[in-house]
């Protein structure tokens, strides 16, 4: 390629310019970023690309855009390149839930102008471009959106480009993505949220300290709730009606957890936790973890 | 001290069998373990200290008996040495819920011997000898319970030990011991369990394998719901009551959380996600997790 466009320079946008460099993947990169201090940062750190301070100089003559912003930036931002954007241009990003972000782009991109949808499975509970990494990608499932309209052309363009990342690519629907990830990453990040609210108000409540005493299970949680605020509201939003089903799953299995403890049913408990425990040595199989107890933290 | 007995020596047991050796705290060090697959390994593994093969061996002449055997094992292990001890030896244990054991203790333990509770704020989800480490209690808090007739020269005695082992100590009542780890602990326990068995519950439902999109959060989750099944069935029926209650907190924020998600209402759900991440700082400052983003595994 000899033009790709970075719009918005976090975690993963910035990842991304390190990774395109470092592996030469584009003549020329680009990156627009609306946040000064994020600006003062890429110059500080002095990653590679050109800051371009128009949106329009960054759109003309590329190959490709990735939108690496939150999601409910996109409907601005599609409005303003549609001004400057002619078909020769390929659009991609990195949104976490994507039913909602195929009908924006329905809705408001440019007719003929084509958005293959990206996500790949990374990330950190940490923001901005100074704690982006060249290797984030590596190895790390890329789900890439098929539609029925969906060009077979633009989806080799979109998967070799990951593969060119270093990702593992795979492709579904938006439908079946939203699905899929309303429970291995939308619930777990909400419970997280919601464990480390809950032990807030109990510590407010009984007016004695008790975050000091995390290292029991807690401290895991809160490192999940301690993820990007924007990123996590516009995921909640856009993937409610899922995320509102796995809620009501797990609340349904937690009340059958209580009552097997007020009742002390023993055999219900016990199989329920080796179960549970087999989906940790299924995780470490698949090369979805590090195999080191405690993530070799210790 | 010249002789310690302990009993039961998986991953804590072993990991004081290790540290205590290496901090020469005590002359001989005794292990009475009734595992034979344990004892196998610890053969095999040299670890310090003699094993026994009847308790009486262990118990007779012992300064410290340290139960490190899943709660439910005490009774009958207590009717055991209730025929041996004498006066002259003290007991701790490491068990992680405090008030049932006090009323087992209470009920069972033989008349003019003294046991203080002890509570070491460490662990792993692996379990066993051979995965024990003499580190593992390191500038970790030990909570040690003080009850209405505690003696203050055995407590002193206990808080000396765990100060040699190189725990950081505090002195609390169970009661608020378990409302405290009910908390911290027990419930994030079962909230990871409820976790992956819900990820099981929709993988079946759907028939379409998610666990390999597991980086994206429920891995996280999957380590702790990897625990030992014995330790926390006990965990759970000990502390069911303040467990049963801070369910019932978690469940109703979870309701407003959903409520806020379905109505689209930002300022709330922003205010939370902030709010949480005010904790992540706090405990990384009480030095309660590793300060890397991500844990450091990438």
């Amino acid at each position: 390629m000899k033009k790709i466009l970075i719009i918005g320079c976090g975690l993963l946008g910035s990842s991304l310019l390190r990774r395109i460099a470092k592996k030469k993947i584009a003549k020329n990169i680009f990156v627009y970023e609306k946040s000064k201090i994020n600006i003062t940062k890429i110059k500080k750190l002095k990653l590679p690309g050109i800051i371009v301070k128009s949106l329009k100089d960054g759109v003309i003559n590329s190959d490709l855009i990735i939108f690496c912003t939150p999601m409910s930036e996109y409907k601005k931002l599609i409005l303003k390149i549609n001004k400057f954007i002619t078909p020769k241009t390929l659009i991609t990003d990195i949104g976490s839930s994507k039913i909602e972000t195929t009908k924006t782009i329905k809705k408001f991109l440019k007719k003929g102008i084509y958005w293959i949808q990206s996500h790949p499975i990374t990330g950190s509970e940490v923001s901005g471009p100074e704690h982006g990494k060249e290797n984030i990608f590596e190895d790390k499932w890329c789900i890439m959106i098929k539609e029925k309209n969906t060009l077979k052309n633009n989806l080799n363009i979109i998967n070799k480009f990951w593969k060119k990342i270093g990702s593992r690519t795979v492709v579904m629907s938006a439908e079946k993505h939203d699905k899929i990830f309303s429970i291995t990453s939308h619930l777990p990040h909400l419970i997280a949220y919601n464990l480390v609210k809950s032990a807030q108000d109990f510590e407010k409540k009984q007016s004695y300290g008790l975050i000091k005493f995390s290292a029991g299970g807690l401290r895991d949680f809160s490192r999940i709730a301690a993820s990007n605020e924007i990123m996590w509201r516009d995921v909640f939003f856009n993937n409610k009606n899922n995320i509102s089903k796995a809620i009501d799953l797990f609340i349904k299995n937690l009340n059958k957890f209580k009552k097997d403890i007020n009742s002390k049913n023993n055999k219900s408990i016990i199989k329920k936790l080796i179960q549970t425990k087999k989906v940790r040595s299924k995780i470490i199989k698949l090369k979805q973890d590090i195999n080191k107890p405690d993530f070799g933290r210790n």
